[in-house]
């Protein structure tokens, strides 16, 4: 079995060549740019990981696996758009360097591609293969729908938060799971599996990341430390406190979240500070622990071996002790 | 074989079932829109016929058809963003109905949803239909960012309109031919026959819609005659005007382009004047005869039943002989 960092390094190369990028050149330069910014490449690494547990021909996944990578990055260029964010991973966003129709057009474009790669298997995997990623970015387009739909609410509950975070993330992570095993010839409960480990193991990544926003450190995490607050996101910490504080903590909360255009540095520091009163910050830790059991368990049962359950669990590591 | 208006009515009744929108219903609501204010139905019209010409079972094709219809409305969606555009068929558009936000997530919701729609075909023809719409979907992107290029140059040529239109306008078309014959079981050499029919047939769909921009009757048009001169939209006409006019012509020409805040009746009445000089409206019938003639010479000698070929004529004059 290879290791994590072979995987890394051979998507990676694969990344580099840019044969993704057809013509007209500036249609793909976008894509070119979202991609060469390094990230995590979680996503193609679990779908590399998944079909390495059954076959050791990984070379063969790759196309798939930076097809995923696409596709979510289609998926970031589009939300850049929608969210009008500014940054990503410290640099600006494709349509502040360029404008928001190069944004749309060439995510349309990569959304394309993505598709192109995904298909790169044996034909009889090939109808559940589109199948599957049909149901996943619908589900991600879902998972965003509600998102924006909950900007305009205070009322949203942990299970609608929780839902949507699953639609809006968790779903690919799980996804990619799922894929690499399928067109590695995997059993249909084994792949079926790992669909549901990846979707736990998405839930505690996005929560890390909620959790990170807050308590993160600002040299480590990359952005700025506060940034849900400060524009009042519907993170599972917002989602929590909202629900928990009562009385004058419920009074000074939604003061903050009504304050028109506050000091950032003190509505962090406040916001942090009823979190804290609250305890969200060891809710957020316990809720992601749940997740990462939850998915330990589903290892556990998983008849693979044992190596790979090890390198697996290094992954979940990595994504749940990370800094940034 | 079915007449034309049974086919219609076939895809009117599907696209009414409302199958294609899920849950939550606001994602779908903008698709819904585009989709139940008519338009020609053109694409899904020619898959069916495409189908019908080797097989009865027309039924079966349905889905795929509505795909296509659906992919179609996608690309509209997302290009009225891009272009701004306050109208659509006499209606407001999506982004300007909602907002900009819902027109790009619930357009790219809408484009899964077609490549759901149309894998539905036999497992044998599932790879060469998913390729062959990647290709055309991939086109359409292509022929948008030569479209939105070309609004800021002078000197596009006559070659270069030709080929941004086909990319835009008439793969969709060709393509609509060929998904329907392939997944009816043609053979290869009939289904790219087809294609390249539909291709010729798009041109001219394209040259008629700038024809009639200038020279349709409003009142029949339904949309504002001259929009394009208005907007200084890079069409055939404006095209062949930038590369004939001399002189005087081409001094009066450029400065209606460069007018800031130009009265709209004068410039549609100028700019349709100097069209008229140099003939472009004449240039412009013979181009899409042209065009007609090809599709017709491959028409005859496609090997096919005569009945099929008499209905495929009647589309032709239908789109040709439209004044709206």
């Amino acid at each position: 079995m290879y290791a994590i960092d072979e995987l890394r390094e051979m998507i990676r190369e694969e990344l580099e060549r840019k044969e993704y990028a057809g013509e007209p050149r500036s249609l793909y330069e976008p894509v070119i740019y979202m991609l060469e910014d390094g990230g995590k490449r979680l996503r193609p690494l679990l779908a590399l990981l998944a079909y390495n547990l059954y076959r050791d021909d990984v070379e063969k996944a790759l196309k798939p696996a930076i097809g995923i990578e696409i596709f979510h990055n289609y998926t970031l260029l589009h939300d850049d758009v929608m969210d009008n964010a500014p940054l990503r991973r410290g640099r600006p966003t494709v349509h502040e360097k360029w404008n928001s129709n190069v944004a749309i057009l060439s995510g349309d474009a990569a959304a394309v591609t993505a598709y192109k790669y995904i298909e790169y298997c044996d034909d009889k995997y090939l109808r559940r293969g589109i199948d599957g990623f049909n149901q996943v970015a619908l589900d991600v387009c879902r998972g965003q729908q509600y998102d924006m739909e909950f900007e305009t609410r205070d009322d949203v509950s942990e299970e609608e938060y929780l839902t949507m975070i699953y639609l809006k993330t968790s779903v690919l992570i799980a996804g990619s799971l799922r894929h690499g095993a399928l067109i590695a010839g995997a059993p249909e409960d084994e792949y079926t599996a790992l669909y549901e480990l990846g979707g736990y193991l998405g839930q505690a990544f996005q929560l890390q990341d909620d959790y990170l926003d807050a308590y993160g450190n600002v040299n480590e995490f990359g952005k700025n430390i506060g940034g849900d607050i400060v524009t009042n996101k519907k993170s599972y910490l917002l989602v929590k406190a909202l629900e928990l504080a009562r009385d004058e903590t419920r009074e000074e909360l939604l003061a903050w979240l009504a304050a028109t255009r506050p000091d950032p540095v003190e509505k962090i520091k406040a916001v942090t500070g009823i979190y804290n009163r609250l305890r969200v910050d060891e809710l957020t830790r316990r809720k992601i622990n749940e997740y990462i059991e939850k998915s330990n368990e589903i290892l556990a049962r998983l008849p693979v071996k044992e190596e790979f359950k090890e390198t697996f669990r290094e992954v979940v590591r990595e994504l749940v002790e990370r800094k940034k």
